[in-house]
């Protein structure tokens, strides 16, 4: 039929598209189509373009293919993202698929899953670079490089004591800037700005719009670094608002 | 008075503030106040903190400070809020104010005021850094050197042709992970997103979610690159239409 055509041609193209691209062809799928173009991917590109879609269809799509082949999947999401899907599914369906992911992904969610709706918490991602303050432009590159997300989302790195206490952050561009031997801690802005967890998304909002931020960092009660709000997100949040 | 105390205390610390914090501080001065702070600042610290009020504020404020001080101020301010501002002000005050900046800050500025309201072109910014695909990443870091505005709000390096067409962008990211002497068109992403001067405002805030954009280039009908929305004014102008 001259749909299969047309599955068939995205295939093809689908490697040079943007996942947010692939996305919308995905949501125009039968629920057929969608899952076995799903599990024709490979579980990164699987999740890229799965946390592009609307998380009520992203459960669905989770739901209709095999367990592990849904667990390899979450464990290449955001973690947020991965949270926020978790919390759609069925409890014995969510509880199924954190069993099967990776040990470590799985923990990482989990926290974020005790976070209240419409909080700094429930609104931050997991990846971010935090190193000690004496760490050198080179520790940042090595740690870029290990980096689990995509490279071109850091445009900071966050600083903390032996504690995991927040105490810095530094825009990568006075990183550029700085002899590669300089201590990370010489380059950190004045006054770092953050938000505990249990803060109320309106005042991240409003933090992100007086100080036109691109991320803010997040504390818990002991002042430890356990997250990131970016940019991105909030607007998400605005516009869903509205 | 304990008011003019409260000034005079504001005086001693203000340097040690963020630009929107005192800004906020100036919103609750007496016009008298906020002319006298105002005018004892420098101009360059003035035009951070005028850029974080209301534009109907700052209309005010700027008319009733000396016009060659105004226009040293707006001098100072990016381009895109010196445009509004001026747009906010009677004709003959913007005309005056115009005549009395710098020739190639107040071309900037007359270009942008050309653009209709709620487009890319209006919400734009032309502060932003453009090479030529064969320079490295020495000269992007010469580049950030002289940038205009603070270092901390680039984020992405563009690359034009000899003749100003846009054919990519690179994140500091990639730059910082790169050997010294790559040309950037080697590190230039897959595909640069960009829209018109006259794109409307509801498609730009749609890009931005879509792609998760920090930056969306903007171009002139034979694809010149012309100017830069960012995140942080798309979040303000979502808001604002709530």
């Amino acid at each position: 039929s001259s749909r299969r055509l047309k599955l068939r041609i995205s295939y093809e193209r689908l490697a040079r598209l943007h996942p947010a691209d692939i996305a919308d062809i995905l949501e125009e799928l039968s629920r057929d189509e969608q899952r076995s173009l799903i599990e024709a991917l490979d579980h990164e590109t699987a999740a890229q373009i799965i946390s592009e879609i609307p998380t009520s269809m992203q459960a669905q799509l989770l739901e209709s293919i095999p367990v592990e082949k849904a667990a390899d999947i979450v464990d290449e999401m955001p973690p947020d993202e991965a949270a926020d899907v978790l919390q759609e599914l069925p409890p014995e369906t969510s509880a199924k698929l954190l069993a099967d992911m990776e040990k470590e992904d799985a923990q990482e969610v989990k926290e974020l899953l005790g976070f209240e709706e419409d909080t700094a918490g429930a609104l931050m991602t997991t990846h971010y670079i935090a190193l000690d303050g004496s760490a050198t432009v080179e520790n940042v590159i090595e740690a870029m490089k290990q980096f689990e997300g995509p490279i071109e989302s850091i445009h900071s790195v966050y600083l903390v004591d032996a504690e995991e206490h927040l105490v810095g952050a530094v825009p990568l561009a006075r990183i550029l800037l700085a002899p590669a031997n300089t201590p990370l801690q010489a380059l950190s802005v004045e006054e770092v700005r953050s938000v505990q967890t249990d803060t109320d998304a309106k005042t991240v909002i409003d933090l992100f719009r007086k100080y036109n931020l691109l991320a803010l960092p997040v504390v818990d009660d002991k002042n430890h670094l356990v997250g990131l709000v970016t940019a991105d997100d909030v607007l998400d949040l605005v516009v869903r608002r509205r």
